[in-house]
């Protein structure tokens, strides 16, 4: 594999004025880019249940639902989760893991829960998962550690 | 933290005719709009090198690359280096995993550095390394594992 | 923290005539020395639920369920599970992940959960939790990922 | 596969009078257990190297060294580390990963490197990597984080 086959798959740049496009975009539009279209279900303390439905812009070369988006939404999701157990903030990401488990497809709905395993003072760990909605087949499985800076409380 | 709270916190849709401007994002978006900037500037077996400023586009709401993007890249250039070791396809997400160590800012140039750790037949895994260009310190470090699919040589 | 310091860290032999004691250890003493104690209490296909004491020889400097028996009763509980959802063997490790979130004490009796996530034809992902009996307080959770050689069916 | 199987899988109680050696294990015997022969060749600022010959205690089923010892010296050694970035403490496990890449085996003269990704405040977090000590062939690599607690300066 060639210098120059691997700058190609690197570098693609997608098609026609997308690089103009994606140069113009604003700043911090990584958050709504993910999580347009997702609806909040439940929220209890500790626990959130989330639907969503795979759109066209999240899917990779194969067609699913890219696995950078899947971390994504178990960043977004398992932050937001910390919230609900107590938390004042969310934290900083200190580790993410996610197992890929089963592909997830154009327009296929999927529900996200995230469930705090462990909020305290100074760190908190989350699970979340990806399932079919029809079927309840798992899609990921990741966990998602943050780091609670104190915060003074004037 | 009640119910409004956390469904404003997820389902923020950015400002404006950002909602609308997202639904028109075209198919497969996620991997140019990640990208997008990247330069390679090394491709060895096994090794990959290359250099990326941190575009207003990929921040989180506190102004430093997202934890997501971060995941994002490692799995990107994580997959290209599969293909420098010899393997024909990049082979399927099994496991992603990332320790977050330091904020990356807005136009920061960053390189990020992938390594082979093994490309076997059926499975690949990969250390991915993003460093600030300046200092050499770690931004992030993360290893993505991939299954390699047997394919058919016709 | 010089040389020694550190050397002696590592080095710990033990008390009295440990060191010796520890030489003369059978072949495979590892599983055994682990797992002694462990009982099963339910089996299902792609679910087992095991109890176990916390016995003083698998106890960490802080008089608590050392990290690494914890991640070793995961790998074990875990591959064991994988026969239960009907591998012909348990496979070979890719991968193991485990958060720490509550300390075990000695005596206090746990009970292991091992999930089968994914037991597909190659790859193998079961999940497996540590919980406080009395309570269910989560101990650790943990995801171990195994390849599952093609054996030929003579 | 049926309860009484995987009951014999996981129970296995080792050979003769091993149930009762084991049972008058010392408290507190998984460090040296795991760590017993281990040699410190370096220490330097934020890293450690070691040698270590694959004893006959540590091998699994398939007579290599076991994943589960491997994640323990992987625990071991990366507390160490820590030390030696100016940590007063080695700190409380958060969370530990290994990827598996290459059976050792007995007697098999291995080397371990430790190094400090980040020594902060609260969190350490550590790249640990053993590898052949005649071919430099990486038989795992993983990270370990720690919590730090604040610790009175009397």
């Amino acid at each position: 594999m060639d210098f120059g086959t691997v700058k190609r798959y690197l570098e693609k740049e997608g098609k026609e004025d997308e690089p103009t496009k994606i140069d113009r975009l604003p700043y911090k539009f990584f958050d709504p880019f993910i999580i347009h279209g997702l609806r909040t279900d439940l929220v209890e303390p500790g626990r959130i249940l989330c639907s969503f439905n795979v759109p066209a812009r999240l899917l990779n070369t194969a067609n699913t639902l890219h696995g950078g988006a899947i971390a994504s939404l178990i960043d977004l999701v398992g932050s937001a989760v910390i919230l609900t157990a107590g938390a004042p903030t969310t934290g900083v990401s200190v580790e993410i893991n996610v197992s890929y488990l089963d592909a997830a497809l154009l327009n296929e709905e999927i529900e996200i829960e995230a469930k705090a395993l462990r909020v305290g003072k100074a760190i908190a760990v989350v699970a979340v998962e990806l399932r079919k909605k029809g079927t309840g087949k798992i899609i990921a499985q990741g966990r998602h550690t943050k780091y609670l800076p104190v915060t003074s409380k004037l």
